[in-house]
C-alpha cells in the first residue's frame, strides 16, 4: 500500500496569493462596479522591451528552419547566456564566476525549493520573519522543520530571525547555529537591505559555523544606494558558504516568461564533496532546460540596448514605489523599503491587524495589497504594497488610500 | 555544520546521456573528417511546425503590448490549453478528465522526476527493466532505493521487472508486492507495447495491491495499431490507482521549447487525501508555471492545422523507424520496436556487449546509438536506435551498418 509525503499535510493552509486572490476574487463579483487597483502580488505590468521580443521572434524563427532548429538543450543552459551572466552580473562587479558554476533554470521560484533536494534533511534552517513562504513551505514538504504549532505561528525545528523596526527590518546574527541560513537581500517583503559590511558579518559566520547560505538576489537591479552588494560574492569568502538565486522575472519583466539561473561555487563543499556536482546532478537528471527561445531572450536582456531598455523600466517601477512611499508618509503611514526595492512595507494604522488592513483597503478603497502576517508571525501588523503597478494605477492608489485616511 | 543529502553519493557513474556525449565528442575530436550520424539520444530533428510558429510569434507579440502581456500563469496553467488536453487527448477517447486534474509543467522528465516528491520515502518502487534512468536515479536521490550493489547493477530495495525477449519486452505483474509501479508505454527504450487488456491487469492489481502506477505515455502519438491504448484511463478504475505523464517533446517536437503534463484524477487517494491536492501544492509552491508562449504553442498543437502538422511529423519518424527495422532486419539483426514507438531495439551480433556494441558502431560506421545496457542489467546485449534522425541521415546510418556486418 503506497504513503504518501506526509510532511505535506503538515502545512498550514493555502499559499498566501491563492487565498488573496480568493477573498479578491469574492469582492469584485460582488462589487461588479468597483474597479480593483491591485498592488498585492509582485507581477509586474509593463511588457517584455523591445530587444527580447526581437531576440524571441528571431529564436521562434530560428525553430522553425531544420539547420537551425535547436532540441535538448544543455544541462546547465546554453553558453552564450551563462557566458554573457559570468561578464556582465559577476565579472563587471570585479567577482570571478566560472559559466560552470552558473545553472539556468525556469526561474528562482523553482531553484528556491528544488535546492533544499541537495541537502540533508536532518539540517536546521535560519530564515527571516517576515519571510517569503516558498523557502519554508519546500523545507516543510521535505521534513525539515519539524511540526507547525499554530497558536505560535511557527515550526518547531525553525530558526526564525525577526527583522523589526528597531533594526531596520534586517535580520540580527542568530544565537542559535544554523547549518542553512537564508537570505533575501533587496528583501521581499519588507524592501530592506543591508550594507556590504552588514552582509560581510554573514558571511563570515557562515564560514565560522559550517552553515550554507541561500541568497536570493532576485532584487538586485532595484539597488541605487553605493555600497550595498548586488552579489553576495562580493563579500570575501562568500564562493565557500553561499549560493546564489538570480531571476529575470523583476529586473526584465520575465514573470510570465520565466528565467532564472542559480550560482554554485565549485569551492563550495561537504568534506569534499562540491555542491556544484550534486546540483549538476540534480539538474541533469530532474531537469531538461530552460526552453531555447526563453535563453535566446534573456541574452537579449545583456545587450548594450537590452540593458537600457530594462534599466528603463526599473526605473519606472522605482518611480512608483516613490509614489508609494512618499505618497504613504505624507499620509501619515510610517512606511519603509521602496530605496532599493520594489516593495513598500508600511505599518498599519489603528493597531489593525494585518488582514483587517487587507480587507479595510480592499473594501474601502478598492486596492488589493499582502497582509505582512502573511509572511510570518513578525510581519504582523504590517502591509506591503509593490511598485508594480503602472504609474497610472499607483497615483490612483495612493490617491484612494490617502482619501479613506 | 550543514549536511548534504548523502543519497546522491550512492548514484553511480555519470548520467547515460553524458558519458555517450563525452565518448562522441572524444571519437570526434580524434576524427574530425569522419561525420557521426547520431541515432543515439531521442532528440527530434524536424524543426517546430508551421501553426505551433505562427502560435509563437503570436504570442510574442502579445507580450509587447501592456494591455496583451502576461505576468505569472495561473498555477495548473492557462484553462485554454488544460480544456484543449480535455477534450482532445482524453474526451475525444471516451475518457472523462476535468481540467483541473491536469497540471501544466516544463516537460515530462521535470515530473517524473519531481511526482516522488508527494510520496513517502518509505514506498517501494517497480521498474522495468530495462528502464527511463530517471525514474531510477530520482528515486535514489531521494532514498527510497535502498544500497546500489555495484556488481549486480541493481539497487537493493527496488523490485525490477525484466523486460525480456520472451515476453516481447513487456513487464510480467512482479511477485513481490511494490507501492509505486512505473509504467512506460509505448515503452523507453525497447519499442514495446501492450494491449488494452494487459493494461488492464496492471490496473487491476495496483487497486487490489494498494499501488500507485505512475504511467509515462511519452510516446502515445506513435501508436499505429488498434487496441493498444493511448491513456492508462481508457482501463476501467485506473482513475483510482495511475497517474498520467504526457509531453509535447516527442509528438510535436518540443524537446528544446519544454511543455509537458500531469493528470492527477481526484479519484486517487490515499485515505482521505487526494494525491490531486498534494500535487497541487506542490506545483504551486515549487514551481511558477510554463511560460505562457510556450503554452500557447502547445494550444496550437490542438487545433485542426496543427494536429494535421504534427501527425505529418510523426509519420516522417515513423517511416524512419520503419527503414531502421526492416533495413537491420534485411542485414540480419533480430530487431523489435519501431510499430508503435520511435525506438528500435536490436540485439547485439556476435555476443557483444552494448558498450562493446556502441564502440564498435560508432567507430566502424561513425553512428552513435544508446546502449542497452545503459537502461539496466537487463539491457545489456541490446541496443537502442531512435527514428528520430532525418530521413537521409537515417538511410545513410542503416547504408553504413549494413556494410560492416
Amino acid at each position: 500500500m503506497f504513503e504518501i509525503n506526509d510532511n505535506y499535510l503538515k502545512l498550514p493552509g493555502s499559499y498566501l496569493f491563492s487565498t488573496i486572490g480568493k477573498k479578491v476574487n469574492a469582492f469584485t463579483q460582488a462589487n461588479p462596479d468597483k474597479p480593483i487597483i491591485r498592488l498585492g502580488i509582485g507581477d509586474v505590468t509593463l511588457p517584455l522591451c523591445p530587444k527580447v521580443i526581437e531576440a524571441l521572434h528571431s529564436a521562434v524563427d530560428e525553430m522553425a528552419d531544420a539547420s537551425t532548429f535547436k532540441g535538448y538543450a544543455p544541462d546547465l543552459g546554453y553558453e552564450f547566456l551563462r557566458s554573457a551572466i559570468a561578464n556582465q552580473d559577476y565579472r563587471a562587479r570585479g567577482v570571478e564566476i566560472e559559466i560552470d558554476e552558473i545553472f539556468i533554470s525556469d526561474g528562482a521560484k523553482s531553484d528556491s525549493g528544488n535546492i533544499g533536494d541537495i541537502f540533508s534533511v536532518n539540517n536546521k534552517i535560519a530564515v527571516c520573519d517576515p519571510v517569503y513562504p516558498v523557502y519554508v513551505d519546500t523545507n516543510a514538504m521535505s521534513g525539515r522543520t519539524g511540526e507547525y504549532m499554530a497558536k505560535e505561528e511557527r515550526w518547531s525545528n525553525v530558526i526564525y530571525m525577526p527583522c523589526l523596526e528597531e533594526n531596520n527590518f534586517a535580520p540580527k546574527l542568530p544565537s542559535e547555529t544554523p547549518d542553512m541560513i537564508y537570505l533575501c537581500f533587496p528583501n521581499n517583503p519588507t524592501g530592506s537591505t543591508i550594507s556590504k559590511e552588514e552582509l560581510q558579518k554573514w558571511v563570515d559566520f557562515a564560514n565560522e559555523k559550517g552553515a550554507v547560505i541561500i541568497y536570493d538576489a532576485a532584487y538586485e537591479a532595484y539597488i541605487s544606494q553605493e555600497n550595498v552588494p548586488h552579489s553576495i560574492y562580493e563579500c570575501q569568502g562568500a564562493k565557500t558558504c553561499a549560493i546564489e538565486l538570480r531571476s529575470f522575472s523583476k529586473n526584465a519583466g520575465f514573470t510570465g516568461t520565466r528565467l532564472g539561473f542559480t550560482v554554485i561555487p565549485k569551492e563550495l563543499k561537504s568534506g569534499d564533496v562540491a555542491l556544484n556536482s550534486l546540483w549538476a546532478r540534480r539538474h541533469g537528471t530532474k531537469f531538461n532546460g530552460a526552453p531555447y527561445i526563453i535563453q535566446k531572450a534573456g541574452e537579449a536582456v545583456y545587450t548594450e540596448e537590452g540593458q537600457a531598455q530594462v534599466k528603463e523600466q526599473v526605473a519606472y517601477y522605482m518611480n512608483n514605489a516613490k509614489v508609494i512611499r512618499e505618497g504613504l508618509a505624507d499620509a501619515g503611514f510610517r512606511v519603509s523599503g521602496g530605496v532599493d526595492a520594489p516593495y513598500i512595507w508600511l505599518k498599519t494604522p489603528d493597531n489593525m491587524t494585518s488582514w483587517e488592513f487587507f480587507d479595510y483597503l480592499l473594501e474601502r478603497a478598492n486596492v488589493v495589497g499582502t497582509p505582512g502576517s502573511g509572511f510570518g508571525p513578525s510581519g504582523e501588523g504590517y502591509f506591503r504594497l509593490t511598485a508594480f503597478g503602472t504609474y497610472e494605477n499607483t497615483l490612483a492608489a495612493i490617491e484612494r488610500i490617502k482619501n479613506i485616511k
